[in-house]
């Protein structure tokens, strides 16, 4: 091979590891996102969250407020609230926690509640039980639109997601949500960040399908 | 393309789904082995354990024989042994089940537990606390050595291990143990089964590194 052409495969290759694109991970634990109407039920008429800490997604926050979520098998206590409200209440956990429950969940992107899972919400003024609601969440990327832009990716492509090292792994068919509302972050739940040894901050590598 | 050229193609990728090698999983639930030494004072001196299921692999069992296993953190009851008896004890969690007991377990092959997890273990008759022994099960294949030479793999080999479909996922370095013990099966734990919406007796397709 010629020096010249060994120096554009080099190039070639470099410029492909400085070009991957890198996300860093949160790992969502359990949560509830609520409407007005049933945290006025939950916590009483008019209660406004209160804020422990922001989340990465701008305007998110988690709540010093929690419940316990039921069923007739089983209890999570203090189970926390994320805010703001919302339109829908919504029940996020993970498949083992289905199990637990003895309630099946389907796996959903955010908001698309019908046929979900149901469970009961108690708080310190009352309790909800909801018809639907308790989803494990599919796993996603918030992307700002600049990002991707720069990587040729937009609102609703797939990718995939690898994890190297200590069980490390390929998640496949990742959804991409677009928004200028949000951060670059990808969710998992604790069971998919436990089966690739994952914490929250890690960096996992995007692949173009 | 010519006819026999579309002919040659088409063999080639039918024989690449004919020839590919699928394995069934097994989920595994946390699970303790335990010696002689420690059934004796767990379940009194003697004691044998009563087989309450056959497993896949040859010669093994679910007893119907459970134990506490605790720390100061938390505990998990009605944990079940599996026979038959070992020459070390060991007590297989999740990562998962390692932040509930607040333990941390490193992820391992069966039997290397030198600096693993400490628990306590709770039977009928008396407690152990076990220095070392809780660990998390690296992912593996069991395999007989017919199937091995099929495929071209030995023991030892890393393969990749690609599940299709809802939560599609890649497990990327499975370790291959292969014996004229053994049945074949792919051990999961349930943080890694529910990652990748994975069930007992699922087909899973092995891609050779």
């Amino acid at each position: 091979m010629e020096q010249a052409e060994l120096r554009q495969l080099i190039q070639e290759v470099v410029k492909k590891y400085l070009d991957a694109l890198y996300v860093p991970v949160g790992v969502s634990n359990r949560h509830i996102h609520v409407t007005r109407e049933d945290l006025d039920i939950l916590y009483g008429k008019g209660y406004e969250l209160k804020k422990m800490k922001d989340l990465k997604q701008p305007g998110e926050f988690a709540a010093e407020e929690t419940l316990e979520v039921k069923t007739p098998k089983g209890s999570f206590k203090k189970v926390r609230i994320l805010g703001p409200l919302r339109k829908a209440t919504q029940v996020e956990l993970s498949l083992s926690d289905g199990f637990t429950l003895g309630v099946a969940i389907p796996i959903r992107e955010s908001g698309k509640i019908e046929n979900s899972g149901s469970v009961t919400l108690v708080g310190p003024k009352g309790e909800v039980t909801l018809p639907v609601g308790a989803i494990a969440a599919h796993r996603h990327i918030h992307m700002p639109p600049e990002v991707a832009e720069k990587y040729g990716l937009k609102n609703g492509d797939l990718v995939d997601v690898e994890k190297e090292g200590s069980r490390g792994l390929t998640f496949k068919d990742v959804l991409l949500r677009v928004s200028d509302k949000y951060a670059l972050e990808m969710h998992l739940d604790l069971d998919e960040a436990n089966a690739g040894n994952i914490r929250s901050g890690d960096l996992l590598k995007v692949i173009k399908h």
